[in-house]
């Protein structure tokens, strides 16, 4: 760890690749020579032109995507997906299945429901506090899409293997496992994902949709909440967040070339968050929140025996340089968010301070 | 100018303040001794607060805003807000009025008509090619808003007073020259404009909004796309831009603290435009593109005698650190743009280097 630089547990924005700060730092008043910062150089560039198309392309190799799939840029997060989705892809006389499982996927139905478009909440954790990802579900054949969320940031559980929907494309929001581990697109019509928490900073949200997808979209719909035109302009009919791309596309550059691929990344994910789990459950002092074949990867949530306890837990991680700990404020508790640039060392600093923690206090 | 540096006379994204970016370097790794990047922080933590209302709070200061107007920051750049615009102000029943002065305008009015909005433009200057700002327009009393483009980035026009149109508010995108002048905003109902010219990077764009018309907003559009959404959070409801509000915020503070706030910004960015513009027109061989009393203080177009000589222009600015000349592809000629933190000594190096290339060609 560089000096001065703590361990950040942060759910999103989050921890970047050190060496992709350093990068940045290094090009931020001149870039290639160019004698401009990313910043400053324009869209329209033969300079942004490599930039964005590096990144669309390390995304096909990383993911291992065919030419059905198309990479696109999009501002507005996960958030305004939500709401573009059933615009997009949800035509009158047709209906989609919804799987609510936290928050975010609550959220995502909501923006059905405010355009009153036709769909079906098909299975839903709610009765357990989003503790679990249903299983068996009774998907209905003739739906538009199966709408999902891939990893539940705040409820800290994760689909480990995605429902069988037949020929209904699934939807899914990655936001935060998107190039955390490897993935069999042929399921999805679409993944999405807003970059602040595995692959760059917030601000830029990546969609991968399959061709056929985009014969659905109806017309009458504004340009920029329209997927066609982003899919017809290379993600450039306006100026795009520049500087957020270029960030994605270092981070990318890190995973294809450092970490050695999408195996290796998940690889060292599975690492970090078998060495947290395994703690957690070896101890009487710390307990999981969720259900143990339903645990995510991602964000590890778990309690102590008592709320003083936890405040007490998170102060002390925090003056010993481990910050961002604190559990969603809609949930409380502690959680350790352990994306991609989350190195192991992190992960093993924090499980020992839980176990000095665990002496001093349990 | 620093070393390899160039004076970079881009449209947009555009050159920012030499001091803006070195902060932004040397804060990279380690933000304010948080031992994060700003891009690594939360955006519900107090460093970010600090960062979003110390950024509200110089606009409210440089631009004499008093307590009727709020700041918003918002994503998808103008052209989700030419959309935004009808959707969340013109109610069924109501109309508003369109000043046609260009590329940007032209977008603008097609968002209402997909939207099937009541309109009327009211004013166009396209049948000279958008060479001037139209003068004694009649506007409707009834409309719900006047809308017009301050600053005609492509064609090289800018309003210079702005018309008096009763009780009706006016709309106007001024992603071109945003802080580049003082305002009378009492005429304003909004204002608004991507970051990525006078104020920051691509991937913000800023809203000027007064109480009134967040009244006008009617039930059932989603909820990113509802400007409520965004009052009610002060732009917090879904993860921000982060870094990209952070660079605004010492942009602000650049214009406020070391340029001596908005007076002293236009009369340095007047200094810069008569500066050309007085070269242009003591020259025959270089000729503007718009009428005089219409010319744009943001970006300047002019023609040479010949594509080809316009052609070697370029090349021969380019290769003597003077970058982003070339005008929009969808007009040609030459276009310098000298937006804030483009320096006097930029236009000065400009105007020297046009002497010469007239000598050696004229």
């Amino acid at each position: 760890m560089t000096e001065k630089r703590i361990y950040n547990f942060n759910p999103g924005p989050a921890t970047l690749p050190l060496p992709v700060l350093e990068e940045m730092q290094k090009e931020m008043l001149n870039y290639q020579e160019s004698g401009m910062s990313v910043m400053e150089i324009s869209h329209r560039s033969s300079l942004f032109d490599n930039i964005i198309n590096d990144a669309i392309e390390r995304t096909k190799r990383l993911l291992g995507l065919d030419d059905r799939f198309q990479v696109l840029f999009l501002q507005g997060g996960a958030s305004l997906q939500f709401a573009m989705i059933p615009m997009n892809f949800l035509p009158d006389g047709k209906s989609a299945d919804y799987v609510n499982t936290g928050t975010w996927s609550t959220k995502a139905i909501k923006e059905a429901e405010i355009q009153n478009k036709s769909h079906h909440v098909v299975a839903s954790s709610e009765d357990r506090d989003f503790a679990y990802i249903p299983k068996n579900i009774g998907f209905n054949k003739d739906a538009a899409f199966v709408h999902i969320t891939s990893n539940n940031t705040i409820k800290g559980t994760q689909w480990h293997e995605f429902p069988d929907t037949g020929d209904v494309p699934i939807i899914s929001d990655m936001s935060s496992d998107i190039f955390s581990r490897q993935l069999d697109i042929d399921k999805f019509g679409m993944i999405y994902g807003g970059a602040q928490k595995n692959i760059g900073p917030s601000g830029i949200c990546m969609a991968i949709i399959r061709d056929d997808m985009f014969k659905l979209i109806p017309a009458g719909i504004p340009s920029m909440l329209d997927y066609n035109t982003f899919l017809k302009k290379n993600s450039l009919y306006n100026t795009p967040p520049t500087f957020s791309i270029y960030t994605v596309q270092l981070v990318l550059k890190w995973i294809e070339e450092t970490v050695g691929g999408l195996a290796a990344m998940e690889q060292r994910n599975r690492e970090k968050a078998e060495t947290l789990y395994s703690y957690i459950d070896s101890s009487d002092f710390f307990r999981g929140t969720t259900d143990t074949d339903s645990r995510s990867f991602m964000n590890v949530t778990f309690r102590l025996p008592s709320e003083d306890l936890e405040k007490k837990f998170i102060e002390e991680a925090t003056n010993s340089g481990l910050g961002g700990l604190k559990g969603h404020r809609s949930v409380g508790g502690c959680r350790a968010s352990i994306y991609n640039a989350m190195p192991v060392e992190g992960v093993k600093a924090l499980v020992e301070f839980m176990q000095k923690f665990e002496k001093a206090n349990g």
